[in-house]
């Protein structure tokens, strides 16, 4: 399991483009207290509108770590990056990159590294060994968010859940399952690079047995209803044994993104496949609501939308960046 | 992919029981052909009844590898089996294993295949990269065995019915996606090795193009029913994108394996959710069949259930080792 050491120091390159910083911008919303200030070269065009230091700079004020909060052109690091991620090395901090493409590729990083003690982390791999997942229940509660297709809010959804949890007193922790999310936890697994035998075992380990009244909301990964990615979504909904699910659905999408021959499920389709499969490992398993990814929605639209989907369904429904998910917590909590 | 140069010399070590080399009799009865000879120790109290030889022997024959027939106690190579493994490197022959520690583990065989140039070959492990699942279509027919649980004759069955199907004079290929099918096959995926973004796509690239007439055989693994397996089971699946399947099952068994807390499905129900799951890739699959492993009953026993079973689902119900595999295969010729 990945344990990231907090605070942060954001680096974000020769960065063009806001979209392009999308990581940095999710620190910043998500775990503000954890990140010292920012850092990019002269060519930067954004900028999270944190303090800018350098690395001996966030060295001396706490900071532990530096963090790649952009998506470098190619997935390759820009060689113009490198001297800055050297010189946070020589300042104490681990370098932690939610990259494809292993730091230790880069040997001025290696050397750096070496000679300082400080540690190379590729949070989108996942080099521990897992067990095999036993399906055995454990004591605490579970919530995973779950999804109509990929990349449609179920990291967002399950922070917002998290959050408005904790605001409530109730005791919850966010387990990470990809690269964001465990730069933003501090703590997590990629669950989609565990070799394919493992991971159940995985998602057991990550939401391993806690307090009764505890909640571990768990982001989802993939869809049931992805042709590549099916096979992560069911591991990590076994070995999670969810007792709640919360579907996470962008209803401007037809088919599943980048395969226009696969049409989307039907909501209320798409909850009885989950629940079925979630079955398995926790036969009380029970969908508590719809998060909506509204953007394409005008808000008369989404009004009217929500209002049909909350009929037909007879459940909450809500979008986490356009009203919050406190429907749902309220059910969690009744 | 794993591609084996054949034919084999079966290593049996020191083997005592017969149940220990299953690999070495599953080689004998599904490769005979391929196999060459077997080779032991002094101590062996087990035979293949193939012709005895030395790896010097046996490469001078026409060997061009030695396979570890047999599963050593604790997983790992006992000190008596490395130098008989050491002589076959140095006669040219690759070493082939299908344990989980990798032969690399030894220093020994590490230095004799780089001084001789031969392989060290690890078939449980998939250390290819393999490309995202796409879910688009490709031509031939595919058929995967599926079960209600793991190990009750899925690799068997795919074997007999490709075997079956060449006696027919159909074209088949039976696609291996463990350790002994692949020994069996001299090819495959150890599919449940693979990260687990990538099984939908290896499997994809196990079972690429082919005649429009070719029959694809793809031995299944694990089960939508196992709490540790199902997110293999279910990227296979899709991934092979089955025309055919044919459910396995063994009537002795009441719960998964190991996990006596989850019962087995009803065989209608299993089917149905193969078919439900399958269909995201294969709109037209559907279930040709049942294959039984009828040891634990007696012959007016399995009459009884077979006839029952067949009656019940309207599929052609067989058990491979009793009676075999036509049933099946007058389904998929019509």
């Amino acid at each position: 399991m990945h344990r990231l050491r907090k605070p942060y120091l954001v680096f974000l390159g020769d960065v063009s483009l806001r979209s392009d910083a999308k990581t940095g911008f999710g620190l910043r919303d998500w775990c503000r207290d954890d990140v010292i200030g920012e850092c990019a070269l002269a060519a930067a065009q954004v900028s999270l509108d944190l303090p800018t230091m350098t690395p001996a700079q966030a060295s001396a004020a706490g900071a532990r770590s530096i963090v790649i909060g952009v998506a470098p052109t190619g997935g390759q690091l820009p060689h113009a990056w490198i001297p800055t991620l050297v010189e946070a090395l020589k300042a104490g901090l681990d370098v932690v990159s939610g990259m494809h493409t292993r730091l230790e590729r880069y040997p001025e990083l290696v050397e750096a590294a070496r000679t300082t003690g400080a540690q190379l982390i590729n949070v989108r791999h996942s080099d521990s060994e897992w067990p095999i997942g036993t399906g055995s229940r454990r004591s605490g509660r579970r919530l995973l968010t779950v999804g109509t297709d990929c990349a449609l809010g179920k990291k967002y959804t399950a922070l917002a859940i998290t959050r408005a949890l904790t605001t409530h007193g109730v005791k919850a922790t966010f387990r990470a399952t990809g690269q964001t999310g465990i730069l933003i936890a501090g703590h997590g697994i990629a669950i989609d690079a565990v070799v394919a035998d493992f991971v159940a075992g995985a998602a057991e380990a990550l939401s391993p047995s806690n307090d009764a009244d505890h909640w571990d909301v768990v982001e989802g990964q993939g869809a049931l209803f992805h042709p590549a990615y099916a096979g992560v979504t069911m591991g990590l909904l076994h070995g999670s044994q969810p007792d709640a699910i919360v579907l996470c659905h962008d209803p401007s999408r037809e088919t599943i993104e980048d395969h226009p021959h696969i049409q989307l499920p039907a909501l209320d389709e798409a909850i009885r496949r989950y629940i079925e499969a979630g079955r398995l490992t926790n036969p009380s398993i029970r969908c508590v609501g719809v998060a909506i990814n509204s953007s394409s929605l005008s808000d008369a639209d989404w009004a009217r939308y929500q209002h049909r989907t909350q009929t037909d369904l007879q459940l909450p429904v809500c979008d986490p960046m356009r009203g919050g998910v406190e429907p749902i917590v309220e059910v969690l909590i009744a």
